[in-house]
């Protein structure tokens, strides 16, 4: 196909109108449906069905230690769910507390609780003078939310095939006393489903922050969430590394079932070194008197080990494979060559990152809702909204049908071809 | 019985002789025994197991507005739970937000969102040059935990039999600004098991509070807790006396299904008012992307309805009565007329409040522990752990057997008058 900077003004023109035609065609349709958010759709939700039926009233709700689920106590966790979700994130049972049922919500309560009572005995970061993040992008607005609530400014980092521009962390958080943290989904990551290198992982090992009270918010979401069961990615495990690099604290990893069992009726986790935890149940012992033990149970009861948590992820992979390919392949069938944007194939995960021509993504996301698709906001991707290339489109394909899905991309092009054109004839 | 405080000298050495010999058999059975937490027992556990069969693979899991509650999404909680939960608060469905597991969470974050952000435009705690909380004493150690966690200066009030002595509170109140909170347990409270008065409520409601951000914390624990059919105590709501005081906003009232069904695996809540309920969304929705509606629907579908509730609390009250009444008994049997201690005879809730001679508690509970039964500590339900007169003890009945419950009673009250008799003769 003609690459679209290569034409004239008027084949430019031409090609408006022919696109203009069929995108009235398709707003006639009143298309109403939605690529904005990770869902998993209905079909993945029945797949862990059979996790309603694991407990009932003649099955004993006690754990392998002998404690009644039902009651209150145990404040990080039942074993069992430590031993599962710890070969989940690749860490040692004692590295873990189990939380309720959602990961989101640790991460809050852990830049809430460095806020408040500041990390490892060191000042409250509401009493420092400023206080950073630095942000991969594009990367997870709820991410972003978390720390723009808390007033905590944000610095982009640009993302590469490898992770994050490792040159620019380290220059920086050596640096600069103030930068607190960064927001990492280091396998499949939200939204590109870049997967860090292991020089990535041992880069942030070992790093030598200005901070002591620095921390890597390492957001392993997508941890067991391949597309391909031949042809998966692979993460080098962080503490691990942080231990041998001796940095052992640096690092808060972050867990949940979200996306295998139930979202926001799963189990989350954080792994952490023993330092960490010791200073976390300081607070958490006065914030509650447990978690959904029952629940944790139910999860362990239904997935038993990681190997029923790797059959089950097959099961979605199933479901999702097609959605991502029917999208990759409308995008290299209908965009390959045209030079107004490229994307990357992601092997995991639950997203396809879209970059459009410099200025081109509010406009496509605009007329995609005009025409009846949502999907996420342009900008949704960087801190504050702000994407300074107004480029970056993040595409979630779980939720809709394949049918859906298939006009909804359609439709997606389309856009992509109408705004593209529009930009052009600007200059 | 003749009083102690009658006792000569020589009689009292008498006295402490025999209960010495006595105490030492008891030390010889080796008892290990718990009467120091408010935990149900599995007797109780098992009249909600019915829970366990209500949702199971077989079953929709969407609720009455077609909501997916296996899904991510609804912030505030399903419909038909918050109508639920709304009747056993007295308060409109519009006027809850359903929350997770635990009403302590709800409240700690409650404080802390207060602390970070501040309330409804006002400037956060942690900028106010003081922050303090009024503390109804006798109270709950948890919630004084909370306070002393965000450096919040707690003042204590005295209990009376209508609740806080409430012309002391308005005088706190109205005086001092950097007053902006204060702890209620209005029904059945912990530990006295003392119900707040219509007037004491409509007080409450009324209060003209220095700080614009006074918010009363109105934990309503045990609002369905009765353990009598036929004698019970009425609470009025605060949320309608607030709004007819033209104060519709001074209040927090939070509730569980905690005790109602399996401690640690239940459904908490917040009721306020619109202008509150909007400053806490806009927090919740960068905490999370919602609680467990799965479990919210669970007990919807195992309660059904208010009646269901009240039906329910009618087994647990079966269970709960007879090892209030034999702790009572107790305590009456053995040591009325003494001059030693006095309790209140709760009608519903989950303590008995004992107080003892003063200075006596700590020493009445070290001697239960050196003989294996553990209380709770002495001074815990004082904020900083200090009770002033060393007086308060919190007796938790419901979990021990009732077997369990007898001797455990029986070693109380012979520690009771042995630090009795060792208090007079110290004089």
């Amino acid at each position: 196909m003609k690459s679209y900077r290569e034409m004239s003004r008027e084949e430019l023109l031409d090609l408006k109108e022919e696109l203009e035609t069929r995108y009235q065609e398709v707003q006639a349709q009143n298309l109403h449906l939605d690529m904005s958010r990770g869902k998993p759709s209905a079909e993945q939700l029945d797949i862990s069905m059979g996790m309603m039926d694991v407990l009932h009233s003649g099955v004993d709700l006690k754990d392998s230690e002998g404690v009644d689920c039902r009651n209150y106590g145990v404040l990080d966790g039942v074993k069992e769910a430590k031993e599962l979700l710890g070969q989940m994130s690749e860490v040692s049972p004692d590295k873990m507390i189990i939380y309720g049922n959602s990961s989101l919500n640790v991460m809050y309560d852990t830049v809430a609780r460095a806020m408040t009572h500041g990390i490892m005995g060191h000042a409250p970061w509401c009493k420092q003078e400023q206080v950073k993040f630095l942000c991969p992008v594009p990367g997870y607005d709820r991410h972003f939310a978390i720390t723009e609530y808390f007033g905590i400014e944000m610095i982009n980092v640009p993302m590469t095939p490898e992770g994050p521009d490792m040159d620019l962390v380290e220059k920086l958080v050596s640096s600069d006393p103030a930068i607190k943290g960064i927001w990492c989904v280091p396998k499949y990551s939200n939204p590109q489903g870049i997967t860090y290198s292991d020089e990535t992982v041992r880069r942030f090992a070992n790093l030598k922050p200005a901070a002591e009270d620095f921390r890597i918010f390492w957001d392993n979401a997508y941890c067991v969430h391949h597309l391909y069961d031949d042809h998966q990615d692979f993460l080098l495990e962080i503490l691990d590394e942080c231990e041998k690099a001796g940095n052992p604290d640096i690092v808060y990893k972050f867990c949940s079932t979200s996306k295998i069992s139930f979202p926001g009726s799963g189990v989350a986790c954080i792994a952490t070194s023993p330092n960490n935890l010791k200073d976390i149940k300081k607070q958490l012992t006065i914030q509650t008197i447990g978690h959904d033990k029952v629940n944790q149970l139910r999860h362990v009861r239904f997935f038993k080990d990681i190997d029923g948590i790797h059959e089950h992820m097959r099961k979605h992979a199933a479901i999702m494979r097609p959605k991502f390919e029917a999208v990759l392949n409308t995008l290299e069938r209908e965009l390959s060559g045209l030079e107004i944007g490229s994307w990357i194939r992601p092997r995991g995960g639950y997203f396809i990152s879209f970059d459009a021509m410099e200025g081109c993504a509010k406009a496509i996301v605009a007329k995609c809702k005009e025409a009846g698709v949502v999907m996420t906001g342009a900008g949704a991707t960087y801190p504050y909204g702000k994407d300074p290339m107004d480029s970056n489109i993040r595409i979630a394909p779980s939720f809709p049908t394949k049918e859906e899905l298939a006009v909804a991309t359609d439709l997606f092009v389309l856009c992509v071809k109408l705004a593209s054109v529009e930009k052009l004839l600007e200059v």
